[in-house]
């Protein structure tokens, strides 16, 4: 994530970080070269068919409201994501709590919070695809092998309750109290799995970059009479809105994909170790920061 | 469901899996070769009437307006179905936690477990109006009789549950947990009958079918005049716009349907499956994976 | 309801039921005469003021954002009412399970389970400000002469379960289940009460109808010029997809009304009485269906 | 809040009651006389300056957009205060039916809904910052010294559970069970005072109503030349459409002010009454009906 | 918070406090410095090219959308802010009445209270990044040390009804009932983080303000020819509309900020001690007012 305040009237016009123009260059310059080459045709050689903007117009207003359906339903995952990992973090912290009202031993206490803590980094491990730490993966070792590690883990908490209240470490209220908490965080888990594996319908992606390409290449024909050469640089101001538009929906329907816009999960999972080591009995380690304004 | 990264450029111009164009093939040819005709006998014979651009304006952006809702409420049902199931898959992970914690002996235990696996087959089948698999068919057989098997299913889980409490085998925090957890199922099951049982308003679907086609129908009118021959092309440009919007709708609309935009409901019930594996004392099953981008 | 598949293309140019043409055929054809008589009188005395489209345009968007953001507010009222009736049939579901669950005593499960029932047919008829089943009359009889029938059936429900647990056949945790069921179930009546009671605010409709007849009215100064005898037709295009719009929220916005569009409450309660059939150790009756596609 | 249905063809010419237009009616007409006043100059002294009619478009959108977004929050707030109303009213009835389960005795179940009904006349009066009615001030009449008179009022229903605990007239599933309600009622109540307390931020006014007002005053510049004399009237077409909608939602943003949209809290107010009578063992009062189409 | 009623007509020509216009008045005149100088050029030296303004109305309409769009979602975390502390402002309220309910002796009951008000008062601190006020330094003068000050409170007030459950001072049910009320302070805290911590994201921004920008520098293209010298004029109005709404955007997306249309936290606080005064046996501090229409 680009933890960065408003941008000031330089970066408007450099900053490159965090912008999506490095990833529509190619298409948008092919593009702006397409509608050049219309105009050096059209005065060169033979005038081509003109049309009318009003056309334009409804194709361009029909555009701007599918795009903006997409993207609103992009963002809509993105903070939903967001926000089930904030509901995450708080059930870690309200589960150390609980421990510490329902469980009456320190040991089994800590057990429930170090396996707690090891579902949070499984869960982020497989929501992002990526190879576990290896700090996780000694701590883990044998949840590694299984379908669904952060599942496990959990399934391991929920050993941890069964045993303490066979044990009489804590009685019927404590047990109700923390099975609660455990599907609470399960429930989370579930609203992160559905992200990451429902991608937005593959439909919407084809209908809107082939409308948006069938409008810029069109484009030319309404400009051409009206801006002449000027032509080329209004493609390019569509292409730039639209596509920048589309990939940056792109990007946030992806809160756990491995670009800049994705979620601080590290940064989340450290708040989560910071906030449980006191519980822990350990000194809570430095909080991360951003480093060249991107969060991880 | 079709899982599939961003569309390349290729995919833009040829991909028909998961798009729409084979649906809209015979409108949408129909419409530009009355859009071809209409400029045949306007060239050939009699000039027609022509009417400006701006009331195409109006009418081609209160059409964008109704479709983009009539798309937000499609959208919002598929996704509403896809949060049901994954809740339903939470469900069932947190019923064999729950189990685990207040239910004292190993088979009460497995036969919930049996059933809440049966409840969730009976309902993908429930909703997509197929048949059971014969697997299916032979745990649930007695169940298969009733108007409503799922319910059945839960209504045999609350039995189980009774006979727990009955025998000593539960507590009340167990009972006041475990039925809790069912009547979140039910919920949820209410919730997928609701979307499958409840169509999209009809009038609407009336409303822009028609406001589609006449649009398309007098679009020439405006087109003729400044776009000549180009004409059937602009014309399918905006029917495949609108049409093809309105056929997603009309897809995302069902999301319990046989298109391949429908959801994974297969994969689903089988991760369920692997998660209940380990407390089952089965080895998992291997998940299902899409077969050429389509995952059902 | 009307349940019905996507419209095919004769029904598109014939379907009426479940269409709003007759409901906005009257002012159409005013409208349409209207503009034809102004024609007429452009053709045949005196030109008329013509108007450039440009305002009509801005004012035909911000009438299509107005009625977008009525039909919004209509069609989530229509869906919520939906969602608290499925919330219903779920809340019966459960209590007859939490009932075999937490209740010693078949006689007082079944009492309750009939109460229920009654609550649910009471509601309905509240709703929809109907005479009562004959049949439901029967077995409500002293609850119909209250102000509030469905209230007074929850409040027998409540003292069904004081009952039980001053006489011991339920226990605290039976006691506090059942309760939140109750509560539950009266959540979801008031949120009925509230749609019923509270209609979209009356200035929205002045506004919107106001605005879409000034609109309809005064474009033949704007077409007139370019479209000559063609305005009628046009005209009614207008008139058809705004009317027509506006009806159906109108519509839509009162769920509990006696159009074809309202909810079928009629089958949500027969689906309850299915539900409940082998609780109440009866057969159970059959579903209800569309008859011509309607349902009640 | 006017209670009133479809508006007939007559009441759409004529009604002013629950109508924005008094509102709003001297800024109309400045409005146009300013407008007519600009044809005056034009056609008798000198040639305005003339402006295009596009950039008026694009000025028009985005002013209807900004105007559809206000609209949008103003109406969300007015529909959930009526959503929490409607919440208090399921909250009281609920009450009165754990009561009845929970609470052993006749006399401390009585005062605890006497409270109830207290607490929720001192919302309504505080909310509406209106002097309380007087036979609300003789049952409250300790309370209306404190800062937040209902949240004083909820202080004492606590401190009657908390009594009845103490005095083992309910156990502890009771005393949970009515906390709970008690947090219910508490949890609406905030709602109730964040609406009353925070309005729609200012700075959207100031935005709306410059950009409105500039709006109607630049327009004779676009429309002079094509319209002539109508100009006026177009002029005041704009203006009831955009200050209408502003006034609406300025109305509608006080759920709980004191003009003819605002909620009907004495109704609701008074079906708490009805329904908890037959608990209180009183004759029920009337139903509060609405007086010439407006219930208060 | 600026709290002020609707502005009155010479409200709207001059107020500042509280309006975007010093925040975007730099902006503003360069860009319709530019506008003036471009016309000067196309008068005095060179005609510069002429552009339709058909073009720029789907680029404006483009751009109302996206800043529709951003405006929304800022609008929103400034709303779901306001919640959450509606909803922190209740759970203190609820925590005093259910200590009351459940906890037997008045010393730790208190003690619970003042801990969730220094909880508050952290939270505030921490959420404006400013330095605590000295009182509340004083009382939680440990709990400043720490990574996460508010979360240590929470902590603190967990080991309280820990210790309460091991004395003997509350049952099961009241440190259930105590438990969850303290899991929703820590949800509701986690919330305000989410927002305080996660921006918009920041690719928003960069699209947002670079295409305002560009379209009100290339807006002289198309409005020279048509208006001539009132070309800065609209370019002004222009910029006005899109810089102020973006600039009101930027503001409410962080309701925690140090600007004057941030969250009136002050007030919250107090309100929460002037319920809480009757419960701490303290007199109630007056409510904290608007100054200048301004309440923080």
């Amino acid at each position: 994530m680009i933890v960065r305040n408003k941008p000031r009237i330089w970066e408007l016009a450099f900053a490159l970080r965090g912008s999506v123009l490095t990833h529509i260059a190619a298409p948008l310059l092919s593009l702006m070269a397409i509608a050049a080459a219309a105009v050096w045709i059209e005065q060169r050689f033979h005038p081509l068919p003109e049309v009318e903007a009003a056309p334009f117009t409804v194709f361009g207003i029909a555009l701007s409201l599918f795009l903006g359906f997409r993207n609103n339903a992009a963002y809509d995952r993105w903070w939903e994501a967001r926000r089930l990992w904030g509901g995450l973090l708080s059930d870690l912290r309200n589960l150390a709590r609980e421990a510490e009202i329902f469980v009456r031993d320190e040991a089994p206490r800590r057990e429930m919070l170090e396996v707690a803590l090891v579902f949070l980094h499984l869960l982020k491990g497989s929501l992002r695809r990526q190879e576990h730490d290896p700090e996780v993966r000694a701590q883990a070792n044998d949840l590694l092998d299984v379908a669904n590690p952060p599942d496990a883990a959990l399934d391991r908490l929920g050993r941890l309750i069964a045993a303490a209240l066979e044990r009489g470490r804590i009685d019927g209220f404590g047990a109700r109290t923390l099975s609660a908490r455990l599907s609470s965080m399960a429930l989370q888990q579930a609203g992160c799995e559905r992200i990451a594996g429902t991608p937005l319908p593959y439909v919407y992606s084809l209908l809107i970059y082939r409308t948006t390409y069938l409008y810029c290449l069109l484009l030319p024909l309404a400009l051409i009479g009206p801006a002449g050469w000027l032509t080329p640089l209004f493609v390019g101001v569509a292409a730039y809105v639209f596509l920048g538009l589309a990939e940056v929906s792109e990007e946030l329907s992806q809160p756990f994909g491995d670009h800049v816009n994705a979620l601080p999960l590290d940064a989340i999972c450290r708040a989560a170790e910071i906030s449980l080591a006191s519980h822990l009995g350990r000194p809570a380690p430095p909080p991360i920061l951003p480093r060249n304004y991107h969060l991880t």
